[in-house]
């Protein structure tokens, strides 16, 4: 009741609905994952906190709760990875992000690179290891605060960069709108930007240009 | 003076730097376009209006001046192109940002497929033309007031779509930022958004998709 | 202590007064339904909390709680329905609004025609259904995040639509800014607009438009 | 070229495509125009300044240009009104917005009852001419400054009342922000807003509710 | 220890310090007030929570904890009375405001008079009461939402209204700047504003009108 | 045509509706300045440029204009004052807005003392003549940038101080807002707060208090 | 897991990396701090609540931790101090903000001259004391609400001044805005401003400021 | 007339007053400087457009007008210079503030070592030429856009850094606030900031540090 699933959009759009679990029930979730299963669909949950989570996992014997990045997927790894795409913090408060993102491109069946709290106070550590990067598809670069680190990555790379600010810091940085303005005039011009927190929204972005250019 | 030009950056990141005119003497853009040239780098600049594009044209033989993008390029059309765009606009008003885009992709030597006009107040309109962009690598939408189009348009997609708020409006609409916000927000997944009006920035990155696509 | 009842408003403006219950006590509004009856007037109070709600629920034969649009009404379903009022939503998530809307409307003696989960992402559902609103005397859109659906729905229909923003989003949402302000930057011109989360207001705007034109 | 004029509205919607002026050429207005006549709908063209409108009105031997709230209209007035709507500003600096929907209602064949200048400084001047309003379909309140107006007509009125908020005013009323805020935050029932200077919008939806309640 | 206090204020300025109670222990302001006590002066602490003033007032024989308006002041009720206040609330949601403005008032030996819930929407209200404000040394009018009353008190009278927004409200009134927006933007020209929930702000100006008047 | 005069102000508020120049063409405020008359009421026009000032005061034997306040006053200062207001400036460019308050007083018949220029950044100017105020009814404090200089000076005084933030200043100033959110937020208690740039506004309750008072 | 420590810092900086608290577990905390110690740098932990402060002080012989300013700074007062720094505070809830950067202070062997609750509305208090800065190498001033201080202490000294807003305060001051806007507008030259509540960044720019001159 | 000069200035904070030449004539600032010239004080006004400048340097044999800082100085180079202080752009548009603050520096007597237009999206250009700022008392970084560059070079330095956020840039920059909010946020401990476009504040603020260090 309250939901028409858009069974559709996997054949649509390539990937089915992910559900945002903000606001529904366990079992809304539940019912949600049944329907998409028995349509032969994969399935995805983000923002689950714990409580909800345990409950969704209890139900399917293939679930995986992510208790840092609050999301539920159900499936094993698949064998042949499509795409490389590259994950980077600046900070480490900037992990739950960073982990509704790595789930979402394992859900999406795409290989993750990661580096952690490399901002740009210490500007020395991304130079250092930026060759991790060179044969990626696409990165995504997850900062609060003053969000200065998609700029610098993007001076150093040619792929996309998708820049993804977050709610991390205090003050002036507003709940994350210091960082998304940041992006938003980043200098560097392979910059695109997404909401604040949106782990899911940059991921699938980079994985569907990952997917899109191996196929 | 004053300017630090990035001559490397053609090898680090694919495409040399573009020229922001704004602020810039027409002197300023004759003389990074000669250092660019003299490197062997294909020429861009942007925000330049009619007057200082006039200066610079009559410098060289193969100038383009675009008076609704304010855009000077240097060269001819290449050959073989490289990757396909996709370009919407909401309204007829958001056409200089779309120009902006158009030329950055011709610099970029990827051909581009348009629609203008199809905003969602009229919603059989787009519908009816969106075959057209089942091929493109990406597609940028461009759109002012509510900003609600790049929503429908990646509902009907599978490729990445760039979101480009205009400054079109009055009232609430605070000079693009109603439209920025309607495309942070946007509840399809496949939408990045970049800067109000910045219409090269969107190009770039659907550019260096495609190419990096198809190459 | 601290009320001053507007009792004539019912002459004035056809409705009586309806209790907003936000820092009013269970007491308070007891209080003023009795007097409400004694004027013979229809009662219904918004914003009431579960609590809140059971406590005023026990005081009259006749009350009706209603836990997701927290809302408490007097009275039963009357006989004759005086107009059609359509209700739309864009997300599971903005059903408490949708709630209140529909309490109000029935408050009014005004039938309701509701679909859910419409939002622009699946742009394929709406237009199927859309035939369902054809006789609607007004159409309430309720959406929160990019706040696009009513737009659309504006584009389909010839009556007027009240566009009703909700909370419902996360970081540059921030708290139903960004749909309030897609919704005023409306291209549509049958749209206009209440406060964010304003069902009732809504509803009350959408059933005096029905049961005038019935009249 | 670059326009994708919506045809069907007027079956779709009722009343046909309003051209907004903004941005777009005098030739372009009268080629929309040229294409509306021959498929035999009205014309109406808003914001048009001085300049544009002579040059759209030399074109059209029924233009009716006017210079206080910068519309283009063809045709004449006709004989049998449908509906009557009334339209009230708060100051006389109001004028410009109320003339847009004056001429906007005038295009839909509605009767308009004006009063100007009753803003709530000066109270006791609503009350005695409220009356003259009694039998509108809904009443249009244009008010910058704190916008106070309409939630004193809506507390006399059953009626829908569209509130319209003005750029009057200076310091913090922020370009009509102030008037935005307080009419979204109204506390009579009976009142729907529209964006910051947009008579043509408050004039569309009040003649829609009018015209459908007397057909 | 951390706290300067200023007990020459009552010389320079004709009252004492009121301490904020906000952020400060039931021992600090018990500190505060015993040297406030053996220095002559009169006593009263702001923003004080219940649990705070039972352990305050538990200390003096003569203290008065008002658990509305959260303040608690020393000493009884004076015989002669200095100047004469009205204070009008909006909603009886504002009670608490006007609680916090009334106990300074009688801290400050100056006669309060009070109308509660008398807000623009029902309009007649207002007009019946006014005339027990005639003899008033100023006004003080508490109200949330969308701010219009003190604009219409003004209109009515002749003496300094101190508009008061309080946070009442939700959505868009964005936790009192819609109000304070109102009236700062008043088209009265006899109001003044303090800030959002300020009800000793209110009170104290209120105050030195009518005693330094009275002299 | 369009304004309703309020010519019974006097009466209600004891001063006359003063004319708010700005949008009005210089015959209107010539015509509205002869109605007053014509009902023996004093008159005053704000915001009036030096084109419209001179028409107006073309038309009048004894009219003022104050080409820095930009106000029209008609009549010879009066015999006997009422009241003595005080006038502070923080800076030189404050000067507008004090103008137009000290012209204000003028015609209210009050006496001003004025001293310009004693920002805070200077802060052993204030002490030094702070004494010159010590029989001030009110005095009003214009200060734009950090507006800070109301919160000193009424620190200094037992009158109400009324806070006028002004545009003046860059950056990080809005055009006034950091003025006013100082004010708002001062730690005097004696502080009010007008609308930025409000120069009439300030003088009009400063003038009001006094006048109330030396009845 | 998840951090990349800066050790090199020190060498490049002239202090260690400075551990944020916030979002760490203490066993996150006290791994870094191990690293430091063995690299032989001095260990201070910020934002740090008292559960987990517990936590981490156990684990050192040497710790102390600052319930007011949530610290945990490891080691003992060194004996020859480098530099002198004052430390002013606005009001008493300025504390905590105050005791953060007292505490980087003594982690950087810096003195500190401290006066609290000397805010502009007892502006007699701050001269009286003004001289013991005297022979300061630079002052921090903390302050909320309007934030004036800084311009008042910047016009007596004639070293540095850092500005320190605080979110103390309520309503208008939306958790230390106005604050800051304030400072950022000073009109005293010698003012720098840093983050809201930001006590650490405050004291290590003042420390260096001090500790580099008297080196 | 309106101007209380603060001559006590230099003997209180080591340099007299600076004249902000904004809404100041000519005429106004000639006198200021005569005053200033007579106390045997130097002189410095900025924000001084082209037409002024030249009235002003036509008056005294050895002033000197900066086009691009808009400044006017009075006066020789000093012989020897007292400290060094380093100035970095992050494009060639934020020149004129650079300009500004160079002025400043030279009125102090203070040495500058420049580089312009090193901006993080090319980030090899920086840490070539950084080792330049090796011994420099402070350094100025000024950047428009997101406003990353301070952080980086505040990674690199141990002196303090001056964060100087300009209006360059477009859209969601909003006019040098997406800068201003990168600034204040920036995770290097290192940083201070100042006004949108402050090249005065910066300079002056580095030149103390840099003056008194040298001492
Ligand atoms: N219209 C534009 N919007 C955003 N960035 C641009 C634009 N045009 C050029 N750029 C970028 O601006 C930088 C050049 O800035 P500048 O050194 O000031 O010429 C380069 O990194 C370009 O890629
Ligand atoms: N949820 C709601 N949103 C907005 N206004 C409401 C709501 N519920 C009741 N009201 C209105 O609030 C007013 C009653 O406020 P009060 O006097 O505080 O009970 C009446 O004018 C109602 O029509
Ligand atoms: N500078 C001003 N600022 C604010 N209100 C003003 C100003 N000048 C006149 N007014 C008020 O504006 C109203 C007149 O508005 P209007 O009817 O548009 O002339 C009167 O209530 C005046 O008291
Ligand atoms: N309270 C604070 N405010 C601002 N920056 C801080 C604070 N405490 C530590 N830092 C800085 O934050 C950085 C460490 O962040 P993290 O890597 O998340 O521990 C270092 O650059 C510190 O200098
Ligand atoms: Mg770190
Ligand atoms: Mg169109
Ligand atoms: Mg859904
Ligand atoms: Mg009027
Ligand atoms: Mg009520
Ligand atoms: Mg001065
Ligand atoms: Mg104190
Ligand atoms: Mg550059």
């Amino acid at each position: 009741a309250g939901a028409s699933l858009d069974l559709d959009r996997s054949a649509r759009c390539g990937f089915p609905e992910v559900v945002y679990g903000e606001g529904k029930t366990a079992e809304t979730i539940i019912e949600i994952f049944q329907r998409q299963r028995a349509a032969g669909q994969s399935c995805l949950a983000t923002r689950v906190d714990a409580e909800k989570g345990a409950v969704v996992a209890a139900e399917f014997a293939d679930a995986h709760y992510n208790p840092v990045g609050r999301t539920v997927r159900l499936g094993h790894a698949k064998e042949k990875s499509k795409g490389k795409v590259g994950l980077i913090t600046a900070g480490s408060s900037d992990l739950p992000v960073a982990e509704e993102a790595r789930e979402t491109l394992l859900w999406m069946n795409v290989d993750v690179t990661t580096i952690h709290d490399v901002g740009v106070a210490g500007p020395h550590r991304l130079p250092e290891r930026i060759g991790e990067f060179a044969d990626c598809d696409a990165v995504i670069v997850v900062a609060g605060m003053e969000g200065a680190l998609p700029s610098v990555v993007g001076g150093y790379l040619a792929c996309p960069v998708i820049a993804t600010p977050t709610s991390v810091g205090y003050g002036a940085s507003f709940g994350g709108v210091a960082a998304l303005l940041g992006m938003l005039n980043s200098c560097a011009s392979n910059v695109t930007v997404v909401n604040i927190d949106a782990g899911f929204r940059a991921a699938y972005n980079a994985g569907i240009i990952a997917t899109r250019r191996r196929r």
